[in-house]
């Protein structure tokens, strides 16, 4: 059986309070699904959001290897010419192929919310979906609260789909929109459905009632083909079903043939990927790829564990490149050092003292909360380093920043920095906008005249995570900082209690991969 | 139908990562549980835990109105008399009524971890529940791996809780200790053994499938009549069945009287409580009882909302004592500052000036990068300053903080704060293990004798987020605080190019917010 994946991270998650995506965010995150395999990726609402209709403008230069982008938008308003309708002009604007347009399948909210008749309600479905066939789009219909519909009133829910077919429409989608559906009902009208409906059906599910993942394997099981949902859950209120665990569990418990093995190895890596964009943690628990996943403590699950790891372990966590957590130090990891170290050019032989050594700083590192994955820069200084493949541009020994604020006067910042480059000594300081920002202006003060190729490059983005959130604001935290210069970008990382010393870590590291760069190049 | 509750919080949940029960904590839990009419609460394994001796020893003094407490253990060993069995001895020394022992179902344990046979394993299980039958106790027999066991072996699956049959277990409870089963096979196992055997059925479900909530009702419509699981779904690796969600979905979906109304409406305060004695964050998205959980977006839903509430929402919010949140954001308009007004009892009217300078200035603040919809108790503090309806606590004069790194030495922050309270000048200084801990330590010095409440609040969450990333480190950074006392958490926002100032404003709100609220109580 094949089943297809549709992510609308980029729409359904965005609206989980706290996540908010620039159009840069969007684009690396729809490359990052396209290399998972995800078929359709669902970059936002076009005509609700004029973010979304630069992400459009911006993604045509996208080279997707598997994935469709699909623009999102509903049928048109009641009592309009289908080709005067504003949303369904700015979904054909966004010159994707895929369209995706929602409908009302719940009487109450023909009558309550859209104040207009069933019969015209049916009308706008068909019509909506007629129309974008006609211009030669694949249009995929959702049945906006399909479920709630059909516990109230079925043949009209019915209806509605039948509807969207009879307009043409590529696949219908079955949406729990308030996530308030039990799973056997879900299983049961799917089921019903089906005998009725020829087109392929979809499902579409929140995690209000903590049972979306559930639900959308229910509904493949009574033949869904199509499923809906977000990289971690992400969404509104309870969030929207779990890709995630949805691929995992059609993969590993259905032998459904969703994403290629391969990829299911990404999926760990991809959901903090993800997770990193929305500046969102990770849960520990989250299932499959969470921290804690493969967490066994000491003792009889430990001991039965070591005899077999099938005894406390539902499947092998590294079939989606999570790994087993023991309270005994690990082993694994090597094998990606060396594929780093392959990268970038550095000969590392595998059974090297210096590659354990190497292995075991960075785990050192990774424990503390540093996360190469996102910064793929300083992972490359930290091991050119180790290996002293290169001398140092210069050598910080103080800095101090204070942070002002006299009764109602303007917020000063002032740091101080002394550092050696060349054998001379500098010591400068500066103002700036914030702290980090003055750091970063007394170092670009201390090295222009050294290394005048500083100039070309600016930082472009600037991320910040708490990690022991619990720890309040002694919580130690994680700076990534992406810089930019003519031909490249990179990001960087540091991690401290401090969020100033984590950011300085993270510049030090952003202004030294540029030299070493320029450096290499001559 | 009667379905009985068997909390497992202070046993099973205790194995979460992070979470380590103190016993006068699980004396608190244990009564917030019996006050919420949980009908077993599983109160740890005396023969595992010297803690949980001196539990059940403290635990004989509490006079419990709804709840029967249970220990926890396993079958005697393989080859031991039953009465000469530690295990057996330390269950009958904690002298409660309810035992809950659990036993091997799935021949692979019995084979490769117990490293008995088949036989012995059934008169393993057989004699503990009869002996401990003899002795007067109400037994409780966990199937350990049930379902597992079962897809493996049926057969001997079956023999295995047969022989508990006829020991004379009062409960029979299946176990998906590995957490991998899917919610068909939970259906159609349970209704298989349900025709096999007599003894009433329960069930013990973990999350690693991101199942356990839906499998646990599945098993429930299948016949189980008693239903094991933990708070917020605590538990080892990705934590057991939340027993939030399923007495919500259990009462308000099946409509299975498990426990009050009344109680029922408790369930969100009970969440919060939970959490805070396990020193964890409640999850914003947690179903029916997180912060968000009832929160809608501006535009489209907010507006049906307004018309019926269950177009976007499954059930009443109230009745789980949890509260709709409509989220204020750049698109929102005057009705939607009226409904919140009306939310936090303050008159407003729709014509006067009043309310058309207060939505000015919010919009002036959103578009500054407040963010609102993620900050509602900075809302209300806005709101309420903006109409004089309280006196602020204390007034901010001065702070500076010193950030300072010398050679090799470890980084220090010092923060300095003047403020007038009760008009009276306090001038305090104090260390942090970052600038922003150094604030929030100096404010919490310089306020602790006039406002002695704010020692039972503390920070739960710290989010930064910087606005205009291109802006590098010169950037406007957006900081959220999230705190949380023994009943509430809320959020409080600050937005300057400042990343110390931004949190300064957020930490600033957070504890006026905490005062507020404690004054209205009043």
């Amino acid at each position: 059986m094949e089943v297809e994946l549709y992510d609308t991270t980029l729409r359904d998650g965005a609206q989980t309070q706290g996540i908010s995506f620039s159009v840069p965010d969007k684009i690396r995150i729809t490359e990052k699904l396209d290399s998972l395999g995800i078929h359709y990726i669902e970059g936002g609402w076009p005509g609700a959001n004029p973010k979304d209709i630069e992400f459009f403008k911006k993604a045509k230069s996208l080279k997707l290897k598997n994935s469709s982008l699909a623009a999102f938008g509903s049928t048109r308003r009641a009592n309009t010419k289908v080709d005067k309708d504003a949303t369904i002009k700015e979904l054909l604007r966004s010159e994707v192929d895929v369209l995706t347009i929602f409908g009302k399948s719940w009487d109450l909210h023909v009558k309550e919310v859209l104040k207009t008749t069933p019969d015209e309600n049916l009308k706008m479905i068909e019509e909506s979906v007629n129309y974008l066939k006609s211009r030669g789009k694949f249009t995929i219909f959702d049945a906006e609260h399909f479920f709630d519909g059909y516990k109230a009133n079925p043949e009209y829910a019915l209806r509605t789909i039948l509807a969207a077919e009879r307009g043409g429409a590529d696949r219908i989608v079955l949406c729990d929109t308030n996530g308030g559906t039990l799973t056997s009902n879900v299983f049961e009208i799917v089921e019903e459905v089906k005998k009725k409906v020829k087109a392929p059906l979809g499902i579409h599910s929140h995690n209000d009632s903590e049972m979306a993942v559930a639900n959308t394997i229910a509904a493949v099981q009574a033949g869904c083909v199509h499923v809906q949902g977000t990289m971690n859950g992400y969404g509104e209120r309870c969030g929207n079903a779990n890709l995630i665990s949805i691929i995992s569990n059609l993969k590993l418990k259905l032998g459904v043939n969703c994403i290629s093995d391969l990829s299911l190895k990404e999926l760990t890596e991809t959901a903090y990927y993800v997770a990193e964009m929305c500046n969102m943690k990770l849960d520990d628990n989250q299932p499959f790829v969470g921290s804690s996943a493969f967490a066994h403590k000491a003792g009889v699950h430990v001991n039965a564990i070591m005899k077999n790891p099938r005894t406390y372990e539902h499947m092998d966590p590294s079939s989606v490149g999570n790994k087993r957590v023991l309270l005994i130090s690990e082993l694994s990891g090597k094998s990606s050092i060396l594929k780093k170290a392959k990268e970038i050019d550095l000969e590392l032989d595998k059974e090297a003292p210096q590659t354990k050594k190497i292995l075991g700083a960075l785990q050192d590192l990774e424990h503390k909360g540093y996360h190469f994955e996102a910064a793929e820069a300083s992972l490359e200084l930290f091991m050119k380093r180790s290996m002293k493949k290169f001398k140092r541009f210069f050598e910080l020994s103080d800095f101090r920043v204070i942070i002002e604020k006299r009764s109602k006067r303007k917020i000063t910042s002032e740091a101080t920095i002394k550092l050696k480059v060349n054998n001379k000594l500098e010591h400068t300081a500066s103002l700036g906008d914030g702290p980090v920002n003055a750091l970063d202006n007394a170092l670009r003060k201390a090295l222009k005249d050294f290394y005048p190729t500083l100039a070309e490059m600016h930082l472009t983005d600037f991320k910040v995570r708490v990690l022991d959130e619990k720890q309040g604001t002694a919580a130690k935290v994680r700076v990534l900082i992406q810089s930019q210069d003519k031909t490249d970008s990179w990001w960087t990382i540091g991690v401290s209690e401090n969020i100033i010393e984590a950011s300085w870590q993270a510049l030090v590291d952003s202004v030294e991969y540029k030299l070493l760069k320029d450096s290499e190049k001559k």
